[in-house]
């Protein structure tokens, strides 16, 4: 994978151009950045450009961060810190990042990353093999939701004194969802995304999901109407559970018919990438619909698709070509060759996603990297406040691993639902609008929040290595 | 390709799930459309979310419209047509589409489309066959230059009577410069992106950007001060030139050094793919801060990029199982399929890009489509005047292809030259926001842009037939 030799020699042999490129780009760079309209007389605005330079910085340093790899740590680490560095440079001075951070095209261009992340996932598994960890999933679901609210309602008055009920309720509530697209990019950067573990995880992260809405509905029933209506609560379950089951009975029946259909009007590469990829983009979207997270809409139907779907299309054409070539060989000797084939031309609709993964993904996880706000961590008492909810957010969820059940480690489970995310977030926010939160302890939350998305991938890694 | 049998039997068995899945979609997506806020109770906001559906229905789209495929026509004729169709449905209030239209997210990946398909024909080239075609381009755009602006100039007042001078100046310059993209589009639907005719065509589109960029300053400085400053002029020249014979030179010395220092940090896909796509990228915005097309700085790192400089990088796992099988398979008889591996091998960073562009590209052709303005055609005069205009449009160009010399299809370089763009609407913009042309006027102009861009990919594939 590496060599020290080489990129030592080569980091001499690249220093000048590299010098001399960055005088033509970054002066270029904060000239647009500051909009001094230097270009009236060019015909290319410069906003769109500009993103396209921020894509190639981002995939860049996404990619030189992979040098955490050679600490066996997982790259996403890599990608969530330089986002970090970079996100927080504005602290000393210097905001190119600034203008990215906020950026509504990165911002969607991320999103889409990791609800491709989510469905390349879901792809590599099947509805079968999530049915087998359904019952361990439901449990360290449940336990993993139920334990953080409840510890975190009855010890909240000792870290955080003086609030009303309704905030301990809600600050409670912002530490039951797992946000599962952190941990999903471990277990792939360690190679691990089909192991019993890793499918208990993401199939108690989708409950969670659900789990979550059902907590966001009673809580803010709670504090704007003092109760909670049954109603209400049975039409967000039915929701979810139509979407997840119907999506899956229809899904199952309707993609093999879509892939029919729509092979007879073309058999293409270019058709087949499009209905696979709309078939997880209409899923992520439907999702949304009900109120779920669009990547659980995503991983739905990437376990829906199997290659056998997809047999109507012609190959693509490099194994057209070494079935010819092989074809033309004599005979036996090269059952070897056509077993390789047979094994990658099954790949084929994951090769699609992994690519539009390689551009989309690095986009997500430096920009999570980069909405950290590391001035928050300068307050000393959002910081102790921070760490201790930490604890018990952490200690909550590796005891739900307890009920992944045997034959598994319960380590890696209850380690790999510690992430939390946008779902915290909301809630937190939800908090603050209504006023029954502090600007302090909003803060503190989001510290932990970052937290564990920082701590997840070298304590992942750390699990799996010990396991081994 | 296509089976019609097939196709007849899979709709009948398609259309029930359809009309369901329809009857979930729809509904869903016209609510969300409206902002009904129907999602209170849900964690994930729709905006995101609702342009994952819209990618879906244009990938889509797209690909059912390369049906016109069976007429022989090049699939990007269907994805303008549907283009053009949906973007039309407003008139019969369906207003579905009209949100799609104005996105700036979508605009900003249709961008990046066009972007990724001149950077992967610039790919399939190099610079040396460009060189070979430097004269016949530099002839061939400077005659399709020249031709339209006087053409228009002189027969302008029989047109349209009773403008300034000025005025023709415009109309004229609105006519100049060809639009890439469509023309690019079509052979590559063709598969004859690399003949000499296609490598004529695209040396003299971006000779013409480099023109383009001069005129605008030569006609805007006579319009504002009413003469010309030979030093504007000549910076734009020296900056134009400055950016695609030095970043040429430039890449050409840092391209193999870059790729030995980023795979010295990893030798992944992943890497790869980062250093190559940033590539790309960079190039596109660099050319855009001196003012010419971002397609263009596209085109120009494709062409200095060659699968050579990548040598250090690990291969993709589906030729390394392959290479394993070879050798474990006894010699000699599969020299064959050594030489596949061989030749898909260098494919692969091609592979990439072409991915990418399956997502990107039909975005861009649907969206051209759509941004047609049907209605403009009502209006008599403006049809009148826009089929006038038209004439000379296609004639100027058409004669420009002789200056092609000899061994070429004269005339298939004239057609491929016919598309305009975004550089005459721009040119359009200006002279309506000087005063200068009034709406009849800039929706002529307006309608001869789309006619150019809509009978270009028909006209192409008829004229490569007659060719062959």
């Amino acid at each position: 994978m590496f060599n020290r030799d080489r990129l030592r020699k080569s980091l001499y042999s690249f220093m000048p151009p590299f010098l001399l490129a960055m005088l033509v780009i970054v002066p270029g760079a904060l000239l647009a950045a500051e909009g001094t309209g230097a270009e009236e007389a060019g015909h290319a605005a410069l906003d769109i450009p500009l993103i396209f330079l921020w894509i190639a910085i981002i995939l860049m340093l996404a990619k030189v961060s992979s040098l955490v790899e050679r600490l066996g740590q997982p790259a996403v680490l890599g990608e969530l810190l330089i986002g970090v560095a970079c996100g927080s440079l504005y602290l000393v001075g210097i905001d190119f990042f600034d203008p990215i951070k906020s950026s509504p095209i990165i911002h969607f261009m991320a999103e889409l990353g990791v609800v491709i992340l989510l469905f390349q996932i879901g792809i590599e598994s099947s509805v079968k093999t999530m049915m087998k960890v359904g019952v361990p999933s439901f449990l360290v679901a449940c336990v993993g939701v139920i334990l953080p609210l409840c510890a975190i309602y009855f010890l909240g008055p000792l870290i955080v004194p003086g609030l009303s009920s309704t905030a301990y309720l809600f600050l409670g509530a912002t530490m039951t969802a797992t946000s599962v697209g952190i941990t999903a990019r471990v277990l792939q950067d360690l190679n691990q995304s089909n192991c019993p573990e890793a499918r208990i995880i993401i199939g108690a992260a989708v409950i969670d999901d659900v789990l979550g809405l059902i907590i966001l509905a009673v809580v803010s029933a709670i504090v704007t109407r003092g109760t909670v209506d049954v109603g209400t609560v049975s039409v967000i379950v039915i929701k979810a559970v139509v979407f997840l089951g119907g999506g899956v009975l229809l899904g199952t029946w309707l993609a093999p018919r879509l892939s029919r259909f729509f092979s007879a009007i073309h058999t293409g590469i270019g058709m087949k990438f499009a209905v696979v990829i709309s078939f997880g983009l209409v899923f992520a979207y439907l999702a949304a619909l009900v109120g779920l997270a669009p990547i659980v809409g995503a991983f739905t139907a990437g376990l829906i698709l199997t290659p056998v779907y997809f047999n109507q299309f012609s190959e693509p054409p490099f194994i057209d070509d070494l079935r010819k070539a092989v074809k033309e060989v004599n005979g036996s000797v090269v059952g070897k060759i056509e077993q390789v084939i047979e094994t990658h031309s099954h790949k084929h609709i994951e090769e699609f996603t992994s690519h539009l993964g390689h551009f989309f993904l690095p986009i997500f996880f430096v920009l999570t990297g980069m909405q950290v706000k590391i001035a928050a961590l300068y307050d000393m008492k959002v910081l102790v406040m921070s760490l201790l909810i930490l604890v018990i957010a952490i200690i909550t969820k590796v005891v739900a691993g307890l009920a992944a059940g045997r034959g598994v480690s319960k380590l890696t489970v209850g380690v790999g639902m510690i992430p939390r995310g946008e779902v915290g977030l909301i809630f937190a926010n939800m908090g603050k609008a209504m006023g029954v939160m502090d600007d302090t302890v909003f803060s503190a939350i989001v510290v932990v929040i970052m937290l564990t998305t920082l701590i997840t991938p070298p304590m992942l890694a750390a699990v799996f290595k010990r396991a081994d």
